[in-house]
């Protein structure tokens, strides 16, 4: 009689063997921060939410002062960029609150829509917190087979054995899981990050991936200017930090 | 065969597309402080009972020394004030034990007896902890839609973008949730409270938003009284807490 | 398919509107050590075992070695003392580990067992561990009904008004919360304890309540003789910490 | 609709009563090791894979970048050693992550793979923390029954009242209370060790018990050197330890 999640499709457009991007919360956000920008700026159109028991028992505000009910949200998008590529988009501010309810939620998904759409791959976004603020940082890819590997490895993809070495947590992980076991082509792309801050950087070095994989040019000055602002803010925190150092070192001295 | 949850009605009135005025504990007690001085000040006939697996697993002690089970109460009032509104009243002392606890809570409440009863309107009433204490304090709304935001403004509600920033935690925000997802104009009408402790005054501004909504003036100089317990207690904690401070001073020093 | 509890019986007795006493680990193992003793002393015969996945996920091991599934235990008594009573005893080393298991368990049991068998009265045994090391301590109860509270309070047992202020966690508390839904007669006896170890001597004083109530004379020498043995352990631990605190006193001088 | 778990078989083998040999991770990975090596080194043939809900909600790495989904893994054996025994291992990275999760994996395996193959014996590997870093330790055994302790003392294993004191958690325990529940002999076979660091030489103690019992004799020189080199890691923690110790004491001085 109860149903622990609710899928609600706004609209069933018929779709191409679509591919899915999924990029829900997770360290520093680099997966959102791309899955995001991606939906956003392609101007993707919504297909269907996700309510469930195993979401957060909340609501969150906007910018209205409304509501808004924890979900998972899928946008679509057909003939992407040069790759013509049909696109289903998986976001939202939130994952499951427990470790079963991560699987159920996922599951729901995929049986309930992916799989009826037929989805030839799904790409999962995640980010890998080395604990070290760097320039530059790899994009790592976590593949359902070797065959995958070598199809996203000229996209700047570096495969590393049995890195992150604590795997991949979350949807971004069941998903690829559930992929080889229902025999669809996955991989995780993640980006490093220090997984100190939310990391635009990290997440632009994601969306550039997608772009050479959906054959896209976009301008990405957006998060570019975010991810200056967020250095500016790191900065007062760590000139401030220091500061309080040297203050509890004269006042303990 | 088995029952997460039982509710077992004592009567069964005919109500008029009654409105819900939810106050379970929480934050500073504001809600229930309300919905408790409302439900008890007019009257209320005892309408329905929740009892559940996903209350805590214990009994509390009345007054006689007699068990009480944990349980989510419904009182009931026909034709209140000029506004002529029939009313719920949802009260209790506990809240769901697990986030998904809670939504099972609310959607057996919500198909059981609030559809059944075809309610016109739901307000959950909740405090925001601000972290601060101050003399004054606005009156916050979560509103399911924008139409609702226009109702509740004449009353003394305020809706502010992004406020509160962590969103509505428990029954007062998954009501308002669900009531959006039934077709159903809900709000969350927020005391702003420091949070620290059992914040009658914030309760009292509640309780003058919905007597203005339900028309009705109401006596509320028992609630002024324990405010003014509260502050005494108060005053003297942070004597307490004061002294202790510069006796540890002392003591360093 | 799945069960998540097993009652499996080892006898059908017939038995005449048995009361039910309950004596699981709680707080100082108060109800725990009456319940065991006068189950122990009386020769009672095992009725039935409840196993359960609320239960802890392990086994414990006995005294030759062999493994034991954590279990709850009923055993059975006809024809007690000179108050003639059929009694059943629930017994065991484990409660349920989360908060809706500890529901689940005790319905289970209900439900299979002591509705069936037509239980007449429900005594849960507890301790209230009230935080300060007493000679002497009080049987307070929570009685289902103001009547329990008058066929108690002869046999010794206070109620006090809202007493213990936190109410009454786990299966003693619910036993008698789901025994009011159900219209059994039913009241917690707890036994006043500091809480900071096993207490026969508070387990004792439940004992010889329900002595009087059952109509018995029973020998406790051996719990007399555990509890000096536990007052010497004890005087020895506040030995070495006193002399521990001098040490740090010393050391830190 | 849902189904928490899944066994997916790869082979049908026909066994004649196999005994199973269960070696999920554990304290120090002792039961790990042992059935690790076995499985590997008598080169056993894939049964069977349970996937579940109740494993982390998360994908490891392998050694070519590609995702592995938690799992439990069973393989199997026929006609081993002198004993000429068919043998069952269970095997994997991670168990349940909640409580009733263990009893419902454990039981879906006795119920689909075990008990279908009619089972004779079920051996559970494990560890038992001391504490205390010793050359030397035991090997405990805890048995489903008196005649299971003799059959397994000629073969090393000591039977000890009470001991662990603290039982057996997680599936090595739970397997012998349901074998117990199911009228099939078990018995878990504990390997003392510090529980400080992955003992290679507790588990190379079990293997030893296991090729009396199996009728096999093997070379355990891999073990040697992993034991060795985790002396070498231990010996340099333990000095960069007291160098912090003393180096620390120079500061507080």
């Amino acid at each position: 009689m109860r149903t622990e999640s609710t899928i609600v499709f706004s609209a069933r457009p018929e779709l191409d063997r679509p591919i899915l991007i999924e990029g829900l919360p997770g360290v520093g956000n680099v997966g959102k921060i791309a899955a995001d920008f991606l939906a956003n700026k392609l101007k993707a159109e919504h297909l269907a939410t996700l309510t469930s028991h195993h979401l957060p028992p909340q609501v969150l505000v906007d910018g209205d002062g409304v509501a808004v009910m924890p979900s998972n949200e899928m946008y679509y998008l057909k003939d992407v960029g040069t790759s013509h590529l049909d696109v289903i988009f998986l976001i939202g501010e939130f994952q499951a609150t427990t470790p079963d309810g991560q699987y159920i939620i996922c599951e729901d998904m995929m049986k309930k829509v992916f799989l009826p759409y037929d989805v030839s791959t799904v790409f999962t976004l995640g980010g890998f917190g080395t604990g070290q603020v760097k320039e530059d940082g790899r994009v790592l890819g976590v593949a359902s087979d070797t065959d995958m590997k070598e199809r996203l490895e000229p996209y700047g993809v570096t495969f590393s054995p049995h890195e992150p070495p604590a795997g991949i947590v979350g949807a971004s992980g069941i998903l690829v899981g559930l992929s080889q076991q229902y025999g669809i082509d996955a991989a995780c792309i993640i980006g490093e990050t220090s997984g100190f801050f939310v990391d635009y950087r990290a997440g632009m070095r994601l969306i550039e991936v997608l772009e050479r994989l959906l054959g896209l040019e976009l301008d990405l000055s957006e998060l570019e200017a975010m991810a200056k602002q967020m250095d500016e803010i790191n900065s007062k925190v760590m000139k401030y930090a220091s500061q309080q150092r040297s203050d509890n070192l004269g006042y303990i001295g």
